[in-house]
């Protein structure tokens, strides 16, 4: 037990004890909890948990962002949905579209280019957008209480991984930069690879426009295990898409956290979890339903408004 | 630079001299081609890299007698091919599959339980399995002098990827006990997983006959991208199916090593690279191309008979 405060953002109450309660339970030589370092894990998903994802997913922004700068090369998408929609940039319209349209734009704007190319296209990117409420660069938007726990956790010998339904080399083209983890450390939705040569004959991979994993739902316990071969001894989401990996954390057995941002603060940031004016937004659904697991299985729900006294780390403390 | 010498298994030569001269080159902080240790990776094959791959991988060992142990439950099996060849344990037959058998095989052994009564499955095989020529446990006939490697590159700050054509989770299930490897630095062949629940309402994850990743040739850096986001420094390999990985380990500039085992020493192991008796065997090609590829390409060819003065751990110095 230290004296310094790891968790300064954070208010006293259920969700900060909970989580000062684990870390002491499986990291105390002394505690029948207690896990050895290497099997320390912790697994945070990204939009929603991390950083802001409304009104839209960053990458979806990147996504459109995209379309809009191929569109002259592409004069067919002027007719052809889904591009039709979704060159629009009318959030109305790009809300109708379905999960297999929004397939189809990214693999349009995110394929037929090396490895390289595409970290080096979303670094430039991020450098220049903003997002329209704060004015700001999305990386800045970040929550300064979960940075608080990755670096806590840290300090404690655990290992902290993304474990994102976006892009997987979309975010790690910033992961490192913005929460300290490094491309290794981050497991995601992917597209294919295709091995070639450069006109130099030096080996290259291009972007296929195939789907390889979709790390949603299901999906997150499956490349868990695909990519660590172990379950997470802590896990933190903030949506349905998060509820099997939380479940898959919890079925190990000994002390286990599992953890929920609960979206409150309509003030400070945006209110979209059950019962508010935004209930039901159709990306990072906090619903009833998860609710009731989440009370159920135990599982700790962080209220962004009465459980951080500070959203971002811009803001003074 | 140290007195102590951390490859006695090896005798002085081009090749513990190249692999020498890549560590100081990467490591010391003055040399022009120094790498910060977060950036240094090193991957291994491990059939004919790290252990014995002759008279056929061992996991095709583990195939066979799975399917032996399973055939009362499969009486069809006695009439269907390529489970009739595979059932026959004749060498010659066996050799007669393509690999579409194989995978057929491997379905059906390796699919169908949980991803824990799988690793526990493997465990008990390789207690009790015994390699025909030397009657010791398979992981008993792995090369001191690639374990002195992996010992060298870690002292030396280097994280060590297996990255095997074999299944993620069969070499999972031993890695870290026998190369001290974790789980998660394990990149293998695999199959899909499900997630599901259990009878008490626990998650779970069920072992699926689909193949998800095909980790050979090609799969190879195209996995390495997928879990690392990088290349590696260094590559480790023994055949054709190591080549690309290779390549793409020297397309990263600055100080590479690029490494083969030439299994040459008929008397010790087995010969079977190119001109030699077995040189035509159908796993673990070490053909006269690749031979080729490696020289035009400045890579380093270690010859098991003339660079290693000691083959297996449980061999006296």
């Amino acid at each position: 037990m230290t004296k310094i405060d790891a968790l300064p953002s954070w208010n006293d109450g259920a969700a900060k004890a909970a989580i000062v309660a684990f870390v002491q339970a499986t990291t105390d030589p002394a505690s029948p909890q207690f896990v050895p370092e290497k099997h320390r894990i912790a697994t945070f998903d990204q939009d929603g948990t991390l950083w802001v994802e409304h009104p839209m997913f960053t990458q979806l922004a990147f996504a459109l962002d995209r379309l809009l700068q191929l569109a002259p090369q592409h004069p067919e998408w002027k007719s052809t949905e889904p591009f039709k929609s979704a060159l629009t940039a009318d959030m109305g319209t790009i809300a109708k579209l379905t999960m297999n349209d929004l397939l189809t734009v990214v693999a349009a704007t995110h394929a037929g280019m090396t490895t390289d190319d595409f970290e080096h296209t979303v670094g430039t990117w991020m450098a220049q957008a903003r997002h329209s409420r704060w004015n700001r660069p999305y990386t800045d938007l970040i929550y300064q209480p979960m940075l608080e726990v990755m670096r806590y956790l840290e300090a404690n010998g655990f290992k902290n991984y993304l474990v994102t339904g976006g892009g997987q080399a979309f975010v790690r083209a910033y992961a490192e930069a913005v929460y300290g983890t490094p491309p290794e450390q981050v497991i995601g939705s992917s597209l294919e690879s295709q091995f070639d040569y450069d006109t130099d004959g030096a080996a290259i991979l291009m972007r296929s426009p195939k789907v390889l994993l979709f790390n949603d739902n299901a999906g997150k316990p499956q490349d868990i295990y695909l990519f660590l071969g172990r379950q997470p001894l802590a896990a933190f989401g903030n949506s349905t898409g998060d509820k099997e990996m939380l479940e898959y954390a919890q079925s190990g057995g000994g002390a286990r956290l599992m953890t929920l941002v609960l979206h409150d603060d309509e003030e400070r940031e945006y209110a979209y979890g059950p019962g508010s004016a935004h209930a039901d937004t159709k990306f990072g659904a906090f619903t009833q339903a998860l609710a009731d697991t989440a009370k159920a299985k135990g599982w700790v729900v962080v209220s962004m408004k009465s459980d951080w006294n500070r959203l971002f780390p811009f803001e003074t403390p």
